[in-house]
């Protein structure tokens, strides 16, 4: 646990706004669709107790993550506080992870013929097991392909055991509400929900929600939005940031025009300046890439970072800003109302995705909203 | 703690090494010269705790970290482990932290006239204080600026009370040993050294040790070379690499000619493909910038990185890999001897320092020569 009066950096995390979103996303479905959350990834960056709890004690029953000590982690932190909900796991059944979904209440996701055998012979040892079906629709990246599907037609008896309460896919492009793909990929899906002759099915991500109502169908599994990233890119969706980030200055100076800045001398002063040294750096995931490129707020004053970034700090020209306002100690906001998740993620040449899940463990982390 | 068998990846972190790296750095200095190790940043990303007693069991007895919380969390560190050593604490006194100086014994390294104020009035209450004056010759994020050198030389007592034990600088150019910059800053750094009449100095980083002896002083403070990072651009240096990284293969896949790979689907198939899903995305570090330009080695084969890096996943082409070879369950390096930490810094177009840093916390970590 960071102390925050050492720390660098202050991370706030506005969990009520999280739920809001959920909320928001809830809205948009029937109300015979399900609403997941995508808890993955440390809850993208967030934290995944706090989030995962304040999520469940409003009323999210489904949770969607990536890899087993993941979903082990997560059923404890539900449990240590009396809570019940669904916990599915992307990865699937790795060879031996049986015991381990059966032991901490986890529903795999089954991406391959190799993981629905695996499943089935635990199933018809053990007795019937749930589970979601993956069929891959252009990702080529996990779920079952055609030749597989091919097969799994042809014999569904390999499946045996096994109930599959939902069949899914995923999405490549719903961030462009334009893009042919999503049509393509729905009507692959269409197709082979038909085929498999399996009628609940899920697709969507936070931007196939926006996308409409035949991308919902029976379980959404929304991620992004739910912390504050707008998921279809060039739209103002009803989404709210649900982070800041404030840096704290160290140091302050006067520089003469043509001093230089950081490492490789990358910046020089065109006039005599003010600089200010913040304790934030790549090592907090504050992208290398922003030297020279992103920036801070000091009041409604923006400022430019000036020279590379460093692993612990980085440097603010803040000439602009009355002398008394940016003082060792002062704030500068880092991520905000005024510097989005999603232009600081456009200056770091990224999306807010790996902004997020890049947030450093040397912040102190406060958590608005949280019981 | 992450389990090795459930997690889907595994970095090893051969202390061996650092050890081995720390020695040659030492080497490169005269026997009147101490060799510190920058440890900030979670030892770069690799660990604290095991790379601080490894190095401490070997002949390391000066750490340099960032901020307090590394500070603090070290010297208990040390203490569980009965080792002794001086802690300098980069980021200065802030205020308040006079207590946390005392109290974990940490020297801080003096940024400012207000810093060395607040010392020196600790000092003056309490007892005699060590501290490291740090002075600015380029770099313009911390340390003394000219003007505050001038005020500081017509006014030493500001300083009473505090024993200056090194006076330090930091080099902004040292990974190109042809920058006239490294040569202007020494130059400037010696003025400084006689105007104030400190004698024991510390100038060099990993870099500054390898341009020559007269970069060394009395005190050097190597970072990334310990960690097998190579500190001058264009040169092998005597520099072992220090980790490993290896991704699990979850799935496999055919894709037919024409198939789309990952988000926003920016990869297509020009020929049958087989394609390899790997555990591992930008929320463990994996660059997103890595995405159709990152490797990665199944045996002696490379393996392209196809389509966009997802925050959970990877995916490789392994068409020209034998199907045996890569199986679900197999291990693909992602950084190794095939494919070191510069070469995928330079593909994801960034340095190895923030690769380092940045690795991420669902990798099951394994460490060699740890006691």
């Amino acid at each position: 646990m960071i102390n925050a009066n050492r720390a660098g950096a202050v991370l706030t995390v506005d969990l009520n706004v999280l739920v809001k979103n959920y909320a928001f996303l809830k809205g948009q479905i029937g109300n015979n669709t399900v609403c997941s959350a995508v808890i993955k990834s440390d809850a993208y960056g967030l934290g995944l107790e706090p989030v995962a709890l304040r999520l469940a004690q409003s009323d999210c029953r489904s949770f969607f993550v990536a890899l087993m000590d993941e979903a082990i982690t997560l059923r404890s932190i539900l449990e240590k506080h009396d809570k019940k909900a669904e916990i599915y796991l992307l990865n699937g059944v790795a060879e031996g992870a049986e015991s381990d979904l059966d032991n901490y209440d986890i529903t795999p996701v089954l991406n391959s013929l190799t993981e629905i055998e695996r499943w089935s012979s635990h199933a018809k040892r053990n007795g019937r097991r749930d589970a979601i079906l993956n069929v891959d629709t252009g990702m080529s990246r996990l779920g079952l392909d055609t030749r597989e599907l091919d097969t799994f037609e042809a014999n569904p008896e390999i499946a045996d055991g096994i109930k599959i309460t939902y069949v899914m896919s995923h999405l490549a492009c719903a961030d462009d509400r334009d893009a042919m793909k999503n049509r393509e990929q729905r009507e692959l899906f269409d197709n082979y929900r038909v085929r498999l002759g399996l009628q609940h099915a899920s697709f969507a991500n936070s931007a196939g929600i926006l996308l409409g109502p035949e991308y919902h169908y029976d379980l959404v599994r929304p991620g992004a939005a739910i912390y504050g990233i707008q998921p279809i890119t060039d739209e103002i969706n009803k989404i709210t940031q649900a982070i800041n980030l404030k840096g704290k200055i160290l140091q302050t100076r006067f520089v003469d025009s043509g001093g230089t800045v950081g490492y490789g001398a990358t910046y020089q002063t065109i006039r005599k300046s003010r600089l200010a040294t913040v304790a934030v750096g790549y090592g907090d995931g504050y992208f290398r890439t922003l030297g020279n490129r992103g920036f801070g707020y000091i009041g409604t004053n923006r400022v430019p970072v000036v020279g590379r970034v460093s692993m612990d700090l980085i440097t603010f020209d803040i000439t602009d800003v009355p002398e008394h306002e940016a003082a060792p100690g002062t704030m500068i906001e880092l991520i905000g109302p005024h510097y989005t998740v999603n232009e600081l993620a456009i200056d770091a040449g990224t999306i807010g995705y790996e902004i997020l899940t890049g947030l450093g463990a040397r912040y102190s982390r406060n958590y608005i909203g949280s019981s």
